[in-house]
């Protein structure tokens, strides 16, 4: 048995990124991703089944790594506005620093592959987040509403206002970001 | 010079839809599109320039069709609460009954091809909605933040709340879009 290299694991995945951004992710193969990331197939094949395998494995350690950034500084013993806050602007600082994952993941989770990824798994990683918004509602301070109406609202506004072909003339900067995030509170708080 | 048949233009834009949602944009050529449409090549070559005529065009005819539906019923005399609240439940109705329409946009407007599109003679077919929000931060009604910041609250949640792939656990019927809608408006209202 062979030891897993962490950094050829590193390669494959950031030329799998690369190659799905560039041509889709019908056109990208495991032999053109191994090419890119200057391995052999073989060496791809050691770590992932196949090539569906590699392409969920990158959407879930993108998830992964986003769920940290999220995250930093993470604090429940503050109120939940600034709670939320924090989380509101790590989002945007990960997506403007990793934008080539964000074009990944976002592309990936409305591909048919999101069928195959184990969301239940990938929410625990997120599970902070879950209990923060559980909490406001039950000391009525957040709307107790479904949690996808919630998230509509305090999460996915990120992404939106991160997608330049969504928000086509907004400058993101710091002003903008606390702006949003004051209509994203508004919108969920009692 | 041959006249154009609006039928056949029609089965062409039907094929592109379906085949693009099942095989992706990239694998998409312009004779399968013809075969799956039951025209020839030279048929859409009539219409089109080229594949990516076709591609783009498809988009903004659908976009069309999204304009008017969300403009059905459409009065500026009434409150600006109720104008919006009516544009969100014609959006939510167009999505269910449009789903590969819908799909195609989504997956559209997150590629490449979008940046082809016109997006400023776009525009025009929604600006009834846009002079709405103008209307009502000028009436001190709605707040006075960046158009794309008020979009990303009042009309993507519509996207994000009618997506499977985002809202997991949601069911969407009267009560969940009205109790969305509620929250979009606490967004954007001053």
């Amino acid at each position: 048995m062979r030891i897993k290299d962490l950094n050829k694991q590193e390669a494959i995945i950031e030329a799998t990124v690369l190659l799905v951004n560039e041509i889709g992710f019908v056109s990208s193969s495991v032999s053109k991703i191994a090419k890119k990331a200057g391995v052999s197939p073989a060496t791809i094949y050691i770590y992932y089944k196949n090539k569906d395998d590699l392409l969920v494995s990158t959407y879930v350690e993108i998830k992964k790594k986003m769920s940290v950034a999220l995250l930093e500084g993470f604090d429940d013993s503050k109120p939940f506005r600034d709670i939320l806050q924090n989380v509101w602007k790590k989002g945007f600082k990960f997506i403007s620093k990793n934008q080539s994952l964000y074009q990944y993941s976002e592309q990936f989770s409305n591909s048919p592959y999101s069928d195959l990824v184990n969301h239940a798994e990938l929410e625990k990683h997120f599970e902070p987040l879950i209990t923060v918004l559980q909490k406001g509602i039950e000391q009525k301070v957040i709307k107790d509403v479904p949690f996808d109406i919630l998230a509509t609202f305090i999460f996915y506004p990120i992404m939106v206002m991160s997608n330049p072909k969504m928000c086509k003339t907004l400058v993101l900067n710091e002003e903008t970001i606390e702006t949003g995030f004051s209509l994203a509170w508004d919108a969920i708080k009692l």
